[in-house]
């Protein structure tokens, strides 16, 4: 075997700029306050190894939609992110206030109009121990990235899913959108390899809990639209703005009503419509669970519905947008 | 507030080589697949953030201790490593001999002879979607860094335990020793606000399961050494060396038996002596649980035997010992 190389700080720079990370044409910028700034060079997209973020999974993160040159409902993500952040017993290293301009800012210096906007707060840099008592401060990180697309499919034909066997989360770590996805990764893997598109968790009481990074949600055949309650799960900020439609959709006699309650996977299984929601996937038809159809096995017409009103809401709902300071 | 600045790629080599995390005086080396080389100026000690390790938690890692400038049992820690890599589904990005060189070439580049020496297994860098799909290859890294050593009191004295109210981790990722650590960091901050120096995972049976990162093991008043069976934590490599031992010192009569099997918590409080065990560690005795001493409240004698036999054991066992190959 070739001796590993040991290299100077140069070469090291130019390690980075030859790597195939650098040549990455989907990641538009990044804001780091290890170095304070924002780079547009994917080669320098780069944090301290040494971060508990990296090595302990000491982090929390969040996710806003860059639509139209626009931040889709930033501040509930934002307010998510801050309460991520207490759960994890990680301190705020700028006001709530400053971290949404940084975010504004480094959306604004990727000068796309569409993409997706990322965003941590870690216990820092400092060293290789447990706790984060040795951190010079708590991180904040931001990146501007363009999303892989879901396939047309997903929408046209609809998602297939099955009943994951890897272990649901502890509810306290479920409701903490900590960067530790391990067991959502290895969802989405198994999911692959039996076929399907995707996962459902399952708790230990037999109830449905959420999907890979998605919530799950059903409309009876007595056009009921059913989700779980939110204590063991994750609270999507997407699912809670999709529950707004659902009201509207019963205000307008489309549905009969909106029911948050325990989802047993026989309820499930029965339903006339199932749906994963979601900030990437936004609302997207699940018409096979396990082999077995859902309702007629094709899309249905409230999911459909529902991601129009989910596809209007990003366009036009002014108080849910906010405009990046794009430079002149 | 002040605008946030947009960093030219020199500026944020610049700001990488100010940030406090490039003047730690206890970062060695770094080797990284990203660039393919060992570098030892701490401003360069980064890695993607897209890598999904960073972002995802899809990461695995070990840890061996580097003492009198030899590495101290790397190949069961370096077996671990691949076994963690195999439930977490992330492929060597080389084959074992070859992750075996790197680390020692990166001990041997930090041309120190005492500190700690990790290395993680990523999913690896290409984006920040969930699945590894996108990853460009799986990630290798290896860091040498001095450990914060722990308080001579811990030996001297005895730790203060307390039971964690923190939910343990499901079986399954007990045993992949992932980057997924935030239930072991969040048990550290809550054994730190009670005033104490640890806690102790229950499981959901009332039996002892784990430390934050170490084993928990007892000596019972009829001299049994005891240790929970590892089907739901994390085998530790230093817990399955100390076994040895104390089967060494039942084959001299100092213990009567060693037995694995679940420990109740009231067993466990009703033993002479408690220890936590592992790489970082060693053997240290605990000598108060939840307020209550443990046998009389002093270091008890198989503890600090079972130390002595460590510390003889990493300077002397050759079969456990594998030399650096420093430069000359």
């Amino acid at each position: 075997m070739a001796k590993t190389p040991v290299f100077t700080s140069e070469e090291a720079i130019a390690g980075l700029r030859q790597s195939v990370h650098a040549k990455a044409n989907n990641f538009y910028a990044m804001y780091s306050s290890v170095f304070g700034g924002i780079v547009t060079d994917p080669a320098f997209m780069v944090l301290p190894l040494d971060d508990h973020m990296v090595h302990r999974g000491h982090a929390v993160f969040d996710t806003a939609t860059l639509t139209h040159g626009m931040l889709y409902q930033l501040d509930p993500h934002l307010d998510r992110l801050i309460k991520s952040a207490d759960g994890a017993r990680i301190a705020l290293p700028f006001a709530r206030e400053q971290l949404r301009q940084i975010v504004l800012e480094t959306a604004a210096a990727s000068r796309q109009r569409e993409g997706s906007v990322r965003y941590w707060l870690s216990a820092g840099p400092g060293g290789y121990g447990i706790g984060p008592a040795e951190c010079v401060s708590s991180g904040f990180y931001v990146i501007v990235f363009k999303p892989e697309a879901y396939p047309d499919r997903y929408y046209r034909q609809g998602i297939k899913v099955i009943t994951s066997q890897v272990p649901i989360k502890p509810p306290l770590f479920a409701r903490i959108k900590s960067t530790n996805y391990l067991p959502n990764v290895l969802v989405v893997l198994e999911a692959k390899d039996r076929g399907a598109d995707n996962g459902v968790f399952i708790d230990q009481r037999g109830m449905v809990a959420e999907s890979a990074i998605m919530n799950v949600a059903f409309v009876t055949k007595d056009r009921v639209f059913r989700h779980p309650p939110f204590d063991a799960i994750l609270s999507g900020i997407t699912i809670q703005r999709v529950l707004d439609f659902a009201q509207r959709l019963v205000e307008h006699g489309v549905l009969n009503a909106v029911r948050l309650a325990d989802i047993p996977v026989e309820e499930g299984r029965a339903a006339a419509e199932m749906m994963l929601i979601g900030s990437s996937i936004k609302v997207a038809p699940v018409v096979e669970w396990d082999g077995q159809k859902i309702g007629d096995g094709k899309p249905g017409p409230i999911t459909k519905k529902l991601l129009e009103m989910w596809n209007e809401d990003t366009t036009s709902a002014m108080d849910q947008l906010v405009a990046v300071p794009y430079p002149d």
